[in-house]
C-alpha cells in the first residue's frame, strides 16, 4: 500500500482539521481545508460563504431540503449539484498535482478509485467534542451542543446523498481514530507512521 | 489515557485474532482468545463446542432464534443467557488479574466501565477476507464466502442482542483498523505504539 494522499473525514469538534494540519506539517505536505473553498469559488463562480455552508452540509430547513432532493430526483441540476461537481473537479485536480492531506468535503469518496489513498475518519464522544468546541471556539455550552448535533446530522445527510454510503461507518475508511481517547498528538503520530 | 487492557473485536477473516496474538507477544502480555473457552467451560459447566459456537454468534436458524429471543423477552433465562453471564464473569476476572489482550466475545462492552481500556475494531473488505480465509483455512472459495456472510450476520446479531450497540460502528471503539489495506504488521505496530 502506498498512500500519497490522506483524506480526513471528521465529526465536528473532533479535532480532525487540526490532526490533518499537523500531519501535513510533519510530512511536509500541503493540507487542503479552507484552501479548497477558494479553489472551488474560482472553479464554480459561487460565493465563498455559500460554498462553506453548503459544500459539506445538507440544507437546514426541510422546505429547502425538499426542493434540494426534488431537483435531483427529477433530473434537474441544482446549485448544490453545481457545487458538488466543482468540488469534485478541484479535489481530483489537487490529488493529481501530488501528495497532500485533504480535510472533509467527501474527498475519500471522490478519490476512491486511487490506489495511493489513506482514508481516515476522526471522531470523539459528544462530551469530548463539546469540551473541545468550548476551548477552541469559546462558545456557550448550550450553543455548542446544539451546533454539534445539527452539524453531525447535516454532514451525514450530505454524505449519504452524494456518496450513497453511510458516514462514520468504519468499513468505509482505512483507519478510524477516536481523538477524544487517543488524543490529537497520538492520532498525528499514527498517521505520520503510516505514510 | 492508560490502556492496560486491549480488546479486539474483529470481522471474521480480518486477521484480528493474529493481530491480537502478535500485539500481546510484542508487549509481553497474555492474550485470551481460545483460552477463554476453557475458562468459560469451567465457570458455566457448559460444553466447549457449545461455547465456541454460541459465545459470539446468534443462533443459525430462525426457529431457534425465535425461542432464543422469546426466553429473554419473557424474563426466562436461556442457556445462551447462562453462557453470557459466565463469559461476562470470566472476562471481568481476567481483566482484574492484570494487563492483557482479549479477542472477541463482546469484551469491549463487558469492560466498558474501565478507564484503562483500548477498544479496537479490526475489519477488511470482503475480497481481502476471502483471500485470507483461503490462505489460512484452505477452504474452497464458495464455502469461504458463505461462511463469511453468515458469520458476520450472526456476530452482528449476537452483539446487538447483548450490548444494544451496533457492531462495527467506529464510534463504539477507540480505534478501527482496516487490516486488508494497512496489513497485519502495521496494525500490530500501531497497537504496540499506543500501549
Amino acid at each position: 500500500m502506498s498512500n500519497r494522499i490522506i483524506t480526513i473525514s471528521r465529526e465536528f469538534g473532533s479535532g480532525g482539521r487540526t490532526i490533518g494540519r499537523q500531519t501535513a506539517e510533519k510530512l511536509g505536505l500541503p493540507c487542503y481545508d479552507q484552501e479548497l473553498i477558494e479553489e472551488i469559488a474560482q472553479e464554480s463562480g459561487l460565493n465563498k460563504d455559500f460554498i462553506k455552508e453548503k459544500g459539506e452540509y445538507a440544507p437546514r430547513s426541510s422546505l429547502f431540503a425538499n426542493s434540494f432532493y426534488y431537483d435531483r430526483s427529477y433530473g434537474g441540476f441544482s446549485v448544490q449539484d453545481l457545487l458538488w461537481q466543482s468540488q469534485r473537479k478541484v479535489i481530483l485536480n489537487l490529488a493529481d498535482k501530488g501528495p497532500c492531506v485533504i480535510v472533509g468535503r467527501c474527498a475519500d469518496y471522490i478519490l476512491q478509485d486511487r490506489h495511493d489513498l489513506l482514508k481516515v475518519f476522526v471522531y470523539a464522544s459528544m462530551e469530548k467534542r463539546e469540551e473541545r468546541i468550548l476551548k477552541v471556539y469559546g462558545e456557550s455550552e448550550e450553543a455548542a451542543v446544539k451546533r454539534l448535533q445539527e452539524k453531525d446530522k447535516r454532514r451525514r445527510a450530505y454524505y449519504r446523498l452524494y456518496t450513497d454510503l453511510e458516514w462514520g461507518v468504519a468499513q468505509n475508511y482505512h483507519i478510524a481514530l477516536n481523538s477524544g481517547v487517543l488524543g490529537i498528538d497520538r492520532c498525528v503520530d499514527i498517521l505520520v507512521s503510516l505514510y
